[in-house]
């Protein structure tokens, strides 16, 4: 059969889901081929984006590449920034969730039904106008889709007292090889049926297959909020301060780390009136209700004033605000300085911030670069923020050598590679150190179990 | 070689494990084929008993367990109800950590290290004294280990607000396939490097390797509690007054249900002055700060009185006591009324209850049992007590099918046949039925990946 002409496999595809539903121009192809990653990092251009509207669609999708060897890249917001949306290989499709953002709640079990293109935001601000709460909040939370957030298993801010994405994902719809549906959990709060598949699912970075919908654990939306800012010229005192605080019955909302760096950085992008001759800050949020939050703060004040560390209660949500706005500023603030910076998200017991902060900025220096640190200082989560100029290719290569030896040092602080972003593409070859053999070993072959031919999200985590 | 006489397998673990390690006498080897399963169920007599004392112990005895096709069955403090301890093969070991029961809290951290064989009691304890908490609270928990409650993913009535056992596990240590060590996460609260071995490992009842430490997750404690009663004479109003409380803002910390023949089982054996006329009572606690709980408990009040719905607050600490006997003096309570009783512990969307508790009572209506219904709503965790009497094997078989259709039951409500309890051997038969061809072809898979020669508890969970 010689010389008949092999159709193209994007054709079947088109053939299979109709035309509107897949692009397959070069400039559109190629606009689908970056997240936010900031850091030079391979990349393909794919031979199609598809947009699946629906469960079906996306079992029918997957049937296809199944069938053809195309790899599948999924993709939320594109906001990532480890690499994880961006395709690898050219015979492959990037799959856009952006038609699937449908959402429903279920008042009565205190669940929602969310399709993988959901903005996280805005079924947060539909819940709570129900007085319901969906805790996680990364900060792209504004345009980050729920689908995103479940690959990643994203966290923020208020994860340590509510948790992160995991613990409020109740049960899932995935489509794995062949384009094989899998149906998990419900809208029930416990469930210890067989081995826990909707919690491999989430954080696995769409190597496992498609998520399609989510059941989402809604929970009481506190009734208040107090916010307070804790002024350090010791760093170890930040680990005092966050132990006896602990200890002393309140669990704040959250727990925000800036080094002196980071208050810098801010101050002369937005000055908000933080003590600029300070070794960092902390800023403590409390939620509860209206009295229990005046008596948490109260008592953190007390606890705090008695190390000798200075406490300003913000008495207004204006005042509250405004210290918000200045860690929210960090990101333009440190953008300000530098036109280059790799935010890198490590996390080390807390205990050893005072040990690990020298440490970085000694890196620091040795590359002669620019850092910053803040993050969320109750789980440990620091973001690393190295700042280089963007057209100097050779501070830029420096910077990425700093960011290797900050992982080394991570590690060797019993520590993680990455809190929130992921490992992706930009940090693969650091996961197999964390996970020694053994386990590295073993994710390969969970792997191999949900995508034996290897085609959902090559080469990102793992490098099979 | 013939005629040279073969070692037995048995005599190689007490050379390279000592003899003090492990038991071979027929008595002792009988005593812990049992665990606290009320039905009758396959049970064999392993070759021997085995007490490792740390890790290197499990690793050596695992290895040879490989070697050798024996068989491996965990075991804590066998206080579990599905047979989850239980030996099925007679080429097996049964492996108990009673001296593995060590554990250390790193304050700073907040977390506590934990050996399999501590009682979760005991651990519980001592946390509280230093002003930390580690909430999962099974109703065995006094007795039972830190082991079984990470295998059987453990949960009580504060997981409702704190969440089970699998939120509390930031990190295992576990022995795998030929006596490997896998090592994840560690004493911090995220960690998203990779697929979510911990999780997996958390409630595989044993069947993917053998743990022997955990780093768990430890809170603040709340400083205050408040308990009151809400009393129903209509079961559709208790999932309204649910929904009413959670939509408030008020996050309960235990919501306990009892119908009306738990209720009457209560007051018959040690009344407590429960309202015997009533269709069921909900025990409401709520914590937080010494202000908190009173603005919590008065704002509950409110909405249920404005549902018609009688509540009583437990002014003193003494009268919230009497409150929780009740709830706890069901077990007892119950089998007073007759010598057996299954105890069931389904779970469906908390909206349902109202159709699903006038379902069950035809159940037992249709095999002419008694029943009692009791459970944490607001997880939607019901446990269904059938009661019958032990020496009339009739009606114990009349007890096994009313069960089954309870299963069938759940299912139809799209909910899960265990909550708390696991599948062990009793509920095998169902897993099947909730996961689907493909989930369950999945958890078959990941079976083989964790243990190639399914040695790790051979029979439970999964039909292997």
């Amino acid at each position: 059969m010689l010389g008949i002409l092999r159709r193209k496999p994007e054709d079947k595809l088109i053939e299979i889901l109709g035309k509107d539903k897949v692009l397959t121009s070069l400039v559109e192809r190629k606009l689908y081929s970056y997240d936010a990653t900031p850091i030079p990092i391979e990349r393909a251009v794919p031979m199609a984006v598809v947009f699946p509207e629906n469960h079906h669609d996306v079992e029918k999708l997957v049937e296809v590449c199944y069938q053809e060897d195309i790899a599948i890249f999924p993709r939320g917001a594109g906001s990532g920034l480890t690499g994880g949306a961006v395709p690898t290989v050219e015979r492959g499709v990037v799959v856009s969730f952006e038609r699937m953002n449908r959402f429903r709640v279920d008042l009565d079990n205190a669940v929602a039904y969310a399709e993988p293109g959901v903005v996280t935001a805005q079924l947060q601000e539909y819940v709570e106008s129900l007085g319901l709460f969906y805790p996680p909040d990364p900060s792209s939370f504004k345009y980050s889709t729920i689908g995103g957030n479940i690959a990643e298993n994203a966290g923020g801010p208020r994860c340590l007292k509510y948790g992160v994405t995991r613990e409020y994902v109740l049960g899932l719809t995935a489509v794995i090889k062949e384009g094989k549906t899998v149906k998990t959990g419900g809208p029930v709060i416990k469930d210890v049926a067989g081995y826990d598949i909707t919690r491999l699912l989430v954080g696995s970075e769409g190597t496992l297959g498609l998520i399609t919908e989510a059941v989402l654990k809604l929970i009481p939306k506190p009734r208040a909020r107090l916010t307070a800012l804790a002024i350090f010229h010791n760093l170890e005192d930040v680990g005092h301060a966050v132990t006896k605080i602990f200890t002393s019955g309140v669990f704040p909302s959250a727990l925000e780390f800036m080094d002196k760096n980071a208050i810098r950085a801010v101050e002369e992008f937005k000055p908000v009136g933080l003590p600029k001759d300070a070794e960092a800050v902390l800023l403590i949020e409390v939620d509860g209700t209206p009295q229990s939050v005046q008596e948490d703060i109260k008592l953190v004040k007390e606890l705090l004033e008695g190390m000798k560390v200075k406490v300003e209660t913000a008495s207004t949500e204006e005042e509250a605000q405004k210290l918000w706005t200045a860690r929210k500023n960090l990101g333009p603030a440190l953008g300000n300085l530098k036109t280059g910076k790799i935010n890198e998200d490590i996390v080390v017991p807390r205990s050893t911030l005072h040990q690990v902060i020298p440490k970085v900025r000694e890196i620091a220096q040795k590359y002669q670069l620019m850092v910053a640190v803040f993050g969320h200082i109750g789980d440990g989560n620091l973001h690393v923020n190295f700042l280089y100029d963007k057209a100097n290719r050779e501070e830029e290569e420096r910077a990425e050598q700093a960011v290797d030896e900050v992982f080394e040092m991570t590690l060797a602080f019993g520590g993680s590679i990455t809190g929130e972003h992921g490992v992706g593409l930009t940090k693969r070859k650091f996961l197999k150190w964390q996970m020694g053999d053994v386990g590295y070993e073993l994710l390969k072959s969970i792997k191999s179990v949900f995508d034996p031919k290897n085609l959902f999200n090559p080469g990102k985590m793992l490098e099979v």
